[in-house]
């Protein structure tokens, strides 16, 4: 088993996950960064991945192959189109179809098998309530369910080492999070965070993940 | 978006599993098994479940392959050796080496991935309080943990369709299972339930998945 100061973070490759890995370092963790080919059309975020797990000085980066493709049920995962250049307060109304079920309860799943593993009781993880796009699985009630249910499923919560989800961009907006990019040094130009690229892999400007990056960047 | 009669069975080929699987059925659901190739060295019970899930009348069977052999922390998934001839009271009183970290908890969160892909609110599940072996996710407070969170995940969940974990096992002995399972007409011959199998794919006869499943024919 590994030192219990080692932290699980889940990196997709995008500015949030990135400024994440960022602070769980800053925190005095090892992050051991944890990626997933889930049969995203915006697999490209992979290569983003690497270069930010590299140069922000994650001890391994661990890409998990799973296939959500197999389940349907969303444009991130399917044929179906993004939307695009929709308005800041119908993302925060509507539950999109870029929604993949339950991802990040499948993610942070892995995340507290890869931890408990290597004797780590800390996880990370990029979600935000404020610029959430209306993901319900970015709450603030979704995280503490998730933190619950760690200290239940496993060894180390029956034997009394508290788990912990570290969620350091709960509660910042995308401006907070480029500024704290900024701060920690996290090169925002490795970052990708594009959920439908277009040719090149370049990103396309106009979906959700574009439209709030480009916000925050722009209210820097 | 299927019908809302359909529920998620999670189906590893062994006796609980299969007759969650036809206790679902008899409830009225259509059951859609799930099952997970994941580094696991009883590969083989795969081959049980595609037999079960056939022979149950599983609306669908979907395999999906995950790689927990990457992440270790098991004797299921490296090559430290299955404790073999445990003592009952040994297994009620430690986790084993066979616990698969956080195993169950990915599982469920795929579980959940599919429901909900395919807007069903039921996920069935063969954990057992009584004969356990020892494995922290298998107790009725972490079932209750991921119900809640999975309330709390999804779509379903914000929009107020309760999503329900059945646990029709949770309070059986393994002479109760075994019971069910010939009230319900499974061929328990059709599983496997062996954690270490020899030569040809046959049960070692001595691990504590088999100890438990021969006390619980011997008792029946």
């Amino acid at each position: 088993m590994a030192s219990s100061r080692q932290a699980v973070v889940l990196l997709s490759g995008g500015l949030d996950s990135a400024v994440v890995l960022a602070w769980v370092r800053e925190q005095g963790f090892s992050p051991i960064a944890l990626s997933f080919d889930y049969g995203q059309r915006h697999r490209v975020e992979l290569e983003a991945a690497r270069r930010v797990a590299s140069a922000l000085g994650a001890s391994e980066h661990i890409i998990q192959k799973i296939d959500l493709r197999a389940f349907g049920g969303s444009a991130l995962t399917s044929d179906v189109a993004v939307p695009k250049d929709r308005d800041a307060s119908v993302m925060e109304s509507e539950i999109p179809i870029t929604y993949v079920p339950a991802r990040n309860t499948v993610f942070l799943a892995f995340a507290l098998a890869l931890a408990e593993a290597r004797g780590s009781h800390d996880l990370g993880i990029g979600v935000n309530a404020l610029d959430y796009s209306g993901y319900p699985d970015c709450r603030p009630a979704f995280v503490e369910a998730f933190e619950r249910l760690a200290n239940l499923a496993t060894r180390e919560g029956v034997e009394g080492r508290k788990i912990t989800v570290h969620t350091p961009l709960l509660h910042m907006t995308k401006r907070d999070i480029v500024a704290e990019a900024r701060r920690l040094g996290v090169d925002i130009d490795m970052t990708f965070s594009c959920y439908d690229p277009v040719e090149g892999g370049r990103a396309c400007g106009h979906c959700d993940a574009c439209v709030l990056r480009e916000r925050g960047l722009a209210e820097d």
